[in-house]
């Protein structure tokens, strides 16, 4: 049986109303990020005060005083008293994973949840009774396709590359490390978006191939806002669901089957093993739940993110082992890196 | 210097990722509550397979089952297999602070919490940046009175009043007994909404008489929707602003001052201190801050929902004592629960 929260809280319940308060702490991260407070503090190397920070950030000094309380009460800030002025400075942790610049920046994954996913939540009743996503209740826009509603603008798209690009700048390294890969010379990322996952994939396999297919807007953007010098990768225009895909002998997945019903994901799967080489073989890349359904409690809020948003949902490994198994696929490997993205890899 | 966020994030911000997950925590509970899922649990006395629950609820069986699956993630629920079926049934706590009908049920914060603050701080950087409530830009009404607002139909009061009244079911002992108030024969608690405090008050001093003041409106439906059988305090209609205040000894207010700017409360507190006998007291129930800025969050983050939805905001203990001596009180003493609110209380 799971364990249940502490009997304590039936004197006094100080964890439920943590997490009653969570989409407040939520927003005032989210918040701070979007006027530019976390930019403002490493620039400018030494404490500011409220009204300074206001004063450059164009906002209220009584609202940017509470907002940098709040973020001083989380542990994000430091808060001193400079000749009777309260003077707040950054942190290490908020200079590495807040502020823009930064090579770990979260900057854009926060963005997309504050103003994309924030809203999409506060309709999780009508999804729940509904069972199906809330982009039309949501955004008023319902196209056939979900990633016609992800990418409903250039200013959506370029939001949902951020997201994932801050994705794999966190968690890259870990996912591609997840199994030793360097048999596979010629490595396609499908859906491989900003090409942050791929770049992870050259560096840590400097003798493989690395390509990344997507839409051609995708790719076009990623060209455009993505891309970088002496880049390693190859950006490839396609649609794998309705097009060619290239020769390869590693296809990596990452974050797509989980958008999509089992058919659609087993009758992907069938394609690429058609189109796999020999002892090739495909990496899926998901965050994955416990088969015992208590956990992680992270993949179990990404599937009813799934729920609000795509057509999809996380699954457990057996759910991906039966997926790949019934496409072709064998010797399936699982390795669970302990953040929040999983893998498993499957040979042909 | 405050002890920043642990620089073991420095190498996966575990704890960075768990705030920008709070707002989806917050809504899976909120979400639960509002299908009624809590209380379908406590009423089956036995475990549900997520398909009876949907079915239960007229809800889908896929969005059900997630939804239960993360609330076992974070301990509210609990899970086993029955015939190789999951099934879910609530804990303590749950049933204690999450059904419906339970003594201590919080379910009517947690309405008002998802249904109006949410959507609220959905536009926390316009407040910040304006230094004003987000009242128009998110529910399209702006009228002169924050009361009104609050009060805009029948329905969004007896929301507000629902989660004044969980709020003193929750801390409204602890607020009444922060002091010893029984030398106080006549209280009146000013803005007492649905009596739930002075209900608490009564209780605790049982030779004291009782009587809440609030607007006609709201006393009508304290009246009708929240009075109790064999009810030992008195509703009173009236205006502390504009209109009388009744004589009494002790008066009460709780979570007022937080609503206002500073001269309205010193305007208040006079108007109080005129009308109180000699030796009576004012009590001021608030989530009081810290005087060196750095807590408690929970009173920080009122604030700034101070912000978003009133023209007032939290201060901590000096500035209430200022406010309370320019208006003519002296002898204030401080009482911090240790819970979300605290209390001072002042003689005349």
């Amino acid at each position: 049986m799971a364990e249940h929260l502490s009997q304590s809280e039936l004197d006094y319940p100080f964890k439920l109303l943590e997490y009653f308060n969570g989409f407040r702490v939520s927003k005032v991260i989210f918040s701070a990020c979007e006027l530019g407070v976390f930019d403002l503090l490493l620039l400018s190397q030494k404490p500011l005060s409220a009204e300074l920070v206001a004063q450059e950030l164009g906002a209220s000094v009584d609202g940017i005083e509470r907002l940098l309380d709040v973020l001083v009460g989380v542990d994000i800030l430091e808060v001193e008293q400079i000749d009777g002025t309260a003077c707040y400075s950054s942190t290490d942790v908020a200079n590495l994973y807040l502020a823009k610049g930064s090579a770990k920046s979260l900057h854009d994954m926060i963005i997309y949840q504050s103003q994309t996913i924030y809203p999409l939540w506060n309709n999780m009743v009508h999804a729940v009774r509904e069972g199906k996503n809330q982009n039309e209740k949501t955004f008023g826009i319902s196209p056939e396709d979900i990633f016609q509603t992800i990418y409903r603008s250039e200013e959506e798209m370029l939001k949902f590359m951020g997201l994932m690009n801050s994705t794999w700048i966190l968690d890259g390294h870990d996912i591609v490390t997840a199994f030793n890969l360097s048999c596979f010379k010629a490595m396609v990322d499908l859906g491989g978006c900003s090409g942050a996952l791929a770049r992870e994939l050259s560096k840590a396999y400097p003798s493989s191939s690395v390509t990344v297919l997507d839409l051609p807007t995708v790719i076009q953007t990623a060209r455009q806002h993505f891309s970088e010098q002496d880049d390693t990768i190859v950006f490839q225009e396609g649609d794998f669901f309705d097009g060619d895909i290239p020769p390869a002998d590693l296809y990596i997945l990452a974050r797509i089957l989980h958008d999509w019903k089992e058919e659609k994901c087993v009758q992907l799967l069938k394609k690429i093993h058609a189109r796999c080489q020999p002892g090739g073989g495909v990496l899926l890349v998901e965050a994955l739940l416990f088969e015992n359904r208590r956990g992680p409690v992270m993949a179990q809020i990404f599937s009813l993110n799934m729920l609000v948003q795509t057509e999809g949902k996380e699954h457990p490994p057996s759910q991906y082992s039966n997926m790949l198994s019934f496409a072709g696929f064998h010797n399936v490997q699982v390795c669970r890196t302990g953040k929040s993205y999983d893998a498993i890899l499957a040979i042909k």
